[in-house]
């Protein structure tokens, strides 16, 4: 049993707000993807965000907004500014915003002095800058650069300083800041996401209306990806054990209603993962013909590390003469029907089976737009086959947007087809249909 | 001859702030394009940003931030909650701010009614809102959507209320904003984008360190892109003509210090582009054979519009056997020096220019990661091959981060040793080298 105290505690909600520091974000030279993973994981982790906010490196300004934030909110987390120049000064203001001296850290100097020596150079004085901690603070150490994070509780105000570096702020977010702040909770709070393709997000909440309806704990929050649909399963509970109690029933459930379109509940899972794995999983190879996408549907197989399992070769046959030559696609059928046409993306797909001597065999042809669209064939058509051990699916597809959202979206659903095709290929040998 | 007044108006620097309101923003849904493409434009016209916020659509803190921001900047931003609904509040909120109360305008009552009715469907009560406009406000025309944008002005100070969606944004501020915002200064602001390739940014800040130290007016920014420099050159003066004139000298001479590392000064043109037009221009045709890249460079090729003149097929070569039977790497280059080789990226081109007939062939193989990598080949190794018309030019590189950030930088610094190859093949050629 909780003691009131405690519960008024549990319902307290806890807040969180972002300061992302960098002048590059001011003159928009780069995009705030930080701000964006930062808010997702702290949603996830069930923390309000009502405020994010970009200052440039500024002491005056960003120690205006540091204290803006710590006043309003239970958790501040800022990113960037922890470099070894004058510029960064992050660090510094927050310090001085705490009331906290800069002590040196024995460990992040060892680290700094080791990093350098691996790379055969040796640091500026600048660098030792890196290892100076605001007093008090929790090191937070970053094996992929020189600048440690840190945590700085004062009372129930936790100020947290990243890296800027996507590649430095993530590993460091996820493995010191995710189980600091799982901690800060009188319970746990524990997620984990159905994903989920083959149909759009106003199908999932239809299916799922009565328990979107009802969600107090857990909460099934949607999120629209493209060619996807995620859903979040959050539950809230005194321990890991009782929160995954909660959620394991709501998750068998989406997965009864959703059947094959949920392809995982594993986070680490893309879609591009999830086709992989099964090809890996059969033992089955796969091979690719791009016309309008150019490439983009190999290279999202092959991002996916352990690809060369199923993976050989690929073509990107953007003529009608690569797809004579190369695919063997008929002149015929080519002036009959047009590059574009359900029966071209057919005799891609099998003529690229036969070359390729691969299991699965998937074709893309379609128009990008901007220019070359007709009233029949309007810019957005997509073609897309394809053949699993030589039995061929073709599907047409209308999508929207400019010529690279097309070709994007054309990837998804060629994945998805992908999957789905192999599926149901394997449903029929399972139900004896084939030997 | 400009008055004491006029001048000290012109020195005074114009600040703007923006405000991205958005509940999908908080929870880490969309990454904020928005404000990146709008603090980018507002710097290509001289307006200092030192603030970005983001906010969800709650009328206090709106309200609060808008507050501040009216406060401490001349031009406040807001893009986002101008739809209809009743979560949408950005317009009523800037409206109390500001003191308006809101009135009907008849253009936008009209251009919702026929919006609607193009598309066949009958607007619903809530869509009238969208007419409604803060009092004295300037309405925005929305061609791409049924929520208008306002510009209130108060004194000096000029609040911009847009729609979230880009792609009514963008055209939005370009049209409407962009104009309203010159008037603003006492003179005009005119940029000139020089696109530089094949040097880093340090080399670039070297070769103009004189310019940079004694920049005023125009301010030539360097801005680091992946495989690029981009230098704006940005001058004010009393008119378009004047400012012209004082960008002309400076890219004149930006252009004898870079020499053919300036690939464009067109903002249109992106590297891919300025490839494919210089293949179009010397009536050249071009093919890839990709191994770690796995086709992402003939995707960005074809994202050309009109690429097709040029890039008729290309070869994901994934495996050694698909090296060999493909494009016929030998099995002896393989055995002796490993696929990540020097002498296989050259026998890649070779093969692919003959197999495909075509006067540029490019071939790229790696080790992208994250595992392959051994002490003397590293994750982050390629080798590039380039032949024009059989004469073959191979470069080594060593690219830092992870999977995907490699084979990005892979595809960039194809696009730079095209480019560099086709030049010097033409260069040769015009000399008498060639015939």
């Amino acid at each position: 049993m909780l003691c009131g105290a405690e519960k008024r505690e549990r319902n307290k909600e806890m807040t969180v707000e972002l300061i992302c520091v960098g002048t590059e974000l001011l003159l928009g030279n780069i995009v705030n993807t930080n701000a964006a993973y930062l808010a997702e994981k702290c949603a996830g982790l069930g923390l309000s965000c009502y405020y994010q906010s970009v200052v440039g490196d500024n002491e005056q300004r960003l120690s205006e907004t540091l204290q803006t934030a710590v006043k309003r909110s239970d958790i501040v987390i800022l990113s960037g500014g922890l470099g070894p120049t004058e510029d960064d000064l992050t660090k510094e203001t927050a310090a001085r915003v705490m009331g906290r001296e800069l002590v040196e850290d024995a460990a992040s100097r060892a680290h700094i002095e080791a990093y350098f020596a691996e790379k055969g150079m040796t640091p500026t004085e600048n660098n030792w800058k890196q290892a100076m901690i605001p007093a008090g603070g929790i090191v937070l150490p970053n094996p992929n650069g020189t600048a440690p994070g840190v945590i700085i509780r004062e009372g129930q105000t936790h100020v947290v300083l990243l890296p800027g570096p996507p590649h430095e702020l993530i590993p460091m977010f996820e493995e010191h800041v995710v189980p600091y702040l799982k901690k800060l909770e009188p319970g746990v709070i524990s997620s984990q996401t159905v994903k989920v393709c083959g149909i759009g997000e106003s199908r999932v909440e239809t299916l799922l209306m009565d328990l979107i309806d009802g969600q107090e704990n857990p909460t099934i929050p949607t999120y629209a990806k493209p060619g996807e649909v995620h859903i979040r399963v959050t539950a809230k509970a005194e321990n890991e054990k009782d929160a995954r109690k909660l959620i394991k029933p709501v998750v068998k459930e989406l997965k009864s209603r959703l059947g094959n379109n949920v392809y995982t509940t594993d986070e680490e899972v893309t879609l591009e993962k999830a086709v992989v794995d099964l090809l890996i999983a059969n033992g089955l190879t796969v091979t690719c013909a791009e016309s309008c996408t150019g490439g983009l549907l190999s290279a999202r197989l092959i991002n996916v590390p352990g690809a060369s399992e199923v993976y050989k070769s690929g073509y990107v046959t953007y003529s009608n003469k690569a797809k004579r030559k190369i695919l063997g696609v008929k002149k015929s059928t080519l002036e009959k029907y047009g590059a574009v046409s359900r029966q071209t993306a057919e005799e891609m797909a099998k003529g690229l089976a036969f070359l390729a001597k691969s299991d699965v065999a998937v074709s893309i042809t379609g128009l990008a737009g901007p220019d070359g669209g007709t009233e029949e064939k309007p810019v957005g058509l997509v073609y897309i086959a394809c053949s699993v051990k030589s039995q061929v699916t073709v599907k047409e597809y209308h999508f929207a947007g400019n010529r690279m959202a097309v070709r994007a979206a054309a990837v998804s659903a060629a994945l998805v087809l992908m999957r789905s095709c192999m599926l149901e290929y394997f449903s029929e040998v399972t139900f004896g249909k084939k030997k």
